[in-house]
């Protein structure tokens, strides 16, 4: 499904727009975006959604929004990624139907379980580890959640929470299969050239890696 | 359309939930409650809107989300209120249906003749008076505002900001056909009797008063 999940965070990207983020990002080798603003008004989030929209069309990439389902539906991305305290999966569900990719964050087993039963398309583990990018995060759930979690559900699991190049393949290890992280791209100076490395580092440890996934970015 | 319009804010409702002081403001007279949570996460505000949308029901009046289309959407609001800020009026039309009231908050003559050619059902002029309880509302605009728009537009208006018993009487004078209260009303220890007492002012004034309106609320 992807393997390298970008999340923004505006108040990382060093004054350039998430849109922008995206762009190099995308260029690197992301296969998703997740455009998150948790302080913005909904037009700035609509117009931003709007240009990630065009660029992932550009790379056949996927582009998800978070916790706004209806800046999702207007902007046409292909779904939106839902915390716990969110609107429920299933509201989500109704608004936007079955082709939508909902994705719902979770840091435990039953949480899991509730998302994979509820329909959800994948699930984000996390924190896997501390993180200052989201300072209400809790403290990390460590890599034996995406184990536990591996056993427990069949959808794709995302990690996310501080990851970076120095545990990036611990959690493909885990069981994770994708990595998230904010920081690690969007906070650098070369976001092109992170983004690209850390698909790298996800490759080479990918347990079953077919050909046709070498040559996935099209 | 209707006559006295109340928005919620929870700091200022006395530990009352949303949807125990819309009970109140519709057991009193209000026609029209809007909920408005911009601190709140998005199941806390679909669980505030399912429950007056249930209250609206009993006593068949209208119901309004500020700015979240989506759930205005999944709760069956009547419709959506949106500031200049928020999602343009065309998108959420789109999301909507011809259906959906849509509001739209404006400040002068152009936002407003904007406003009515975009489609909009309603538009809220505001603040008419100075408000604390939007502490980024600008310096009020005055009752000027209310005749100078009146003569350009055709849909209704509701004026709101500041608006208290001492001049919701000169809002409906000047031209408005609604008023809508925050504080006035949620802010009451007693606030089935503000309400009451506020559509009370605003019935004993409008311009074109027929009998049956005087029972109206049924």
């Amino acid at each position: 499904m992807f393997d390298l999940y970008v999340v923004t965070d505006s108040d990382l990207s060093k004054g350039r727009t998430d849109a922008e983020v995206a762009r190099l990002a995308y260029e690197g080798g992301a296969d998703a975006v997740q455009l998150r603003m948790k302080h913005s008004d909904g037009r700035e989030m609509l117009k931003q959604a709007m240009e990630i929209r065009k660029v992932a069309d550009e790379f056949c990439k996927f582009f998800f929004v978070n916790d706004r389902v209806d800046i999702a539906m207007a902007s046409g991305a292909d779904g939106v990624h839902l915390g716990q305290s969110d609107i429920p999966l299933e509201v989500a569900r109704d608004l936007m139907g079955e082709t939508a990719i909902i994705g719902i964050s979770v840091d435990n087993v039953d949480q899991a379980i509730a998302a994979a039963e509820g329909g959800a398309d994948y699930i984000g583990i996390g924190s896997i580890f501390n993180t200052s990018t989201k300072p209400d995060a809790k403290q990390g759930v460590g890599l034996g959640a995406i184990y536990e979690i591996r056993e427990a559900v069949d959808i794709p699991i995302v990690a996310i929470g501080g990851i970076n190049r120095g545990n990036i393949q611990d959690v493909v290890r885990a069981g994770a299969d994708a990595a998230a992280v904010v920081s690690a791209v969007v906070a650098q100076d070369d976001v092109k050239a992170a983004a690209h490395e850390l698909r790298d580092l996800i490759l080479k440890v990918r347990p079953h890696v077919r050909p046709e996934d070498l040559d996935y970015g099209e």
